[in-house]
């Protein structure tokens, strides 16, 4: 149900006027995502996603817009935003912000084999290298000030091991400053569900709504935790060195990186972990159903604390 | 023959160090064009287009990949030239200026039907309304000023008939001036060797190294006079009517437009008479096997003057 703005066919053919993208042939709510309004909008020129944003603004936005953009015109395998006929990306619809991106082939692979795991590694060096010329800035939103705030909000709701777990980790995370790490623009959320694969080949990243400027290490530590685990959050170990060999193939690891990659293991599963016992606990209207269990990062944080040693080294 | 400039593989795989697009797998030199010399260029990433610009300098190529970048981000299919991590198009290989685009899907259609002419004419308009705001000029390079450069340098090549009717041609042209008709980048060389269908969509525009700003009615002269004729040059009018009426759903056509519509016909094909003339009389060393025989143009240009009043109107 991530049709939250329902367009009908008129509307869109209207919308597409702004366009030189030729008129509407196919029209098609999406319903995954829990942020935007999705369609795949195919028209006599090409396919095409449209998304209406529900809840990110005019500030976000062209961070994202034009983050994308910028990353299209390296080449990085992610939606293209279209520009209108005055050459702008974002435009109004039904009230709300709203863009046109190009539509990516390929599908989601939910069991990565070792060969997606180094394409997936070698996409998110070549990401960050190709956003180093982009100069916009836009704090990342799940930094180390939200994850700070957001501990105090769901800690009544969690039983005793678990607030000592949390207030723990957020007391050590505090003590380390990743602004002296590698920066730049990260995807900051490229779990599995938000690459396609065309056959072998990354087909594309999707969803940058969660993009900001951070340490690119946080990026790589999102992903491995992602791509790189068993279903009970053990590391795949074949996989998980497949993935940052790839990686450092095209954007090698510095000395400040390795000396705080396990810690930054636990600042990546702390961030998934906090954000799903806030969707779990605290919802916004219409959106429990979306809530994703929050006991997995729990399970991989601790996880990362107790074999700190023992996981993937850069 | 079509490369000029050797590259090996190992001399591409340095070379794309330079960008964000994966490493080599695989390079093909393409045996057409006859002004720059180009690669099929396979990478872990994508499939792209080398290009090494023989002739071009840096003064005019600016201009060309920025319009096509342009274009891309509004989403016409066309080759979208990819950024360098220093998020520079052009750059130096084996001591030439050269860049990767892109590379489009499709194959050139050389006896095209209605709806292949439908969508060249919905795309060309489209494509004229995505260049209103490119803010970059370059006069068009086959515009008027050359034309009438160029028919001295021929005449003495020509017999009687054929000096009488260019110069007569250049005199009719010269009382107009297409300044006062809408205005913008033009590709002015839109054949259909410069247009990929697949299947039925329409793939992409490719070669705008012959694009400058123009009268926007030029660059439809030109494309009608070559998708919409038959092979002796007289108009295929269901062709034309339904190119023409996909361009001006898109785009009208303007009453100063309509009015000057037969002499802009008599422009075009006197444009390319013009270069094919300069081309097979005067050609740069090596180049004699690529000259198209200028008659097809000089019939085409006879019969727009001879059947002014019967070509399809806009």
């Amino acid at each position: 149900m991530a049709v939250f703005t329902s367009v009908i066919p008129i509307e869109a053919n209207e919308w597409l006027k702004r366009y030189s993208i030729g008129s509407l042939t196919d029209l098609v709510g999406i319903a995954t995502g829990i942020e935007n309004t999705n369609y795949f909008l195919t028209t006599t020129q090409g396919r095409f996603v449209l998304t209406i944003f529900e809840k990110l603004t005019a500030i976000e936005l062209p961070f994202y817009l034009n983050l994308m953009s910028h990353l299209a015109r390296h080449a990085i395998p992610c939606p293209a935003p279209v520009a209108d006929n005055e050459n702008q990306f974002l435009g109004t619809l039904k009230g709300k912000p709203a863009a046109i991106v190009s539509r990516l082939s390929g599908v989601t692979v939910m069991a990565p084999d070792l060969s997606h795991c180094e394409r997936v590694g070698a996409t998110l060096a070549n990401m960050h290298l190709a956003g180093r010329s982009f100069r916009e800035h836009l704090d990342h939103p799940r930094g180390a000030r939200w994850r700070s705030e957001t501990a105090p909000k769901v800690m009544s709701f969690l039983d005793a091991a678990r607030q000592t777990l949390l207030r723990d980790e957020i007391a050590y995370q505090a003590r380390i400053d990743f602004t002296l790490l590698p920066q730049g623009a990260i995807h900051a959320d490229l779990f599995r569900d938000n690459v396609l694969f065309d056959g072998a080949r990354l087909g594309g990243v999707i969803d940058f709504y969660f993009a900001g400027v951070d340490a690119w290490l946080f990026d790589v530590a999102v992903t491995i935790n992602d791509w790189c685990v068993h279903p009970d959050g053990y590391f795949d170990a074949i996989h998980a060195n497949g993935f940052l060999a790839a990686y450092a193939a095209i954007r090698p690891f510095t000395d400040a990186e390795r000396s705080v990659w396990p810690t930054m293991l636990r600042a990546a599963a702390l961030r998934f972990w906090l954000s799903r016992l806030y969707d779990f606990y605290l919802p916004r209207p219409g959106e429990l159903i979306h809530a994703h269990d929050p006991e997995h990062f729990r399970r991989i944080l601790d996880l990362r604390i107790a074999l700190q040693d023992q996981g993937p080294t850069l």
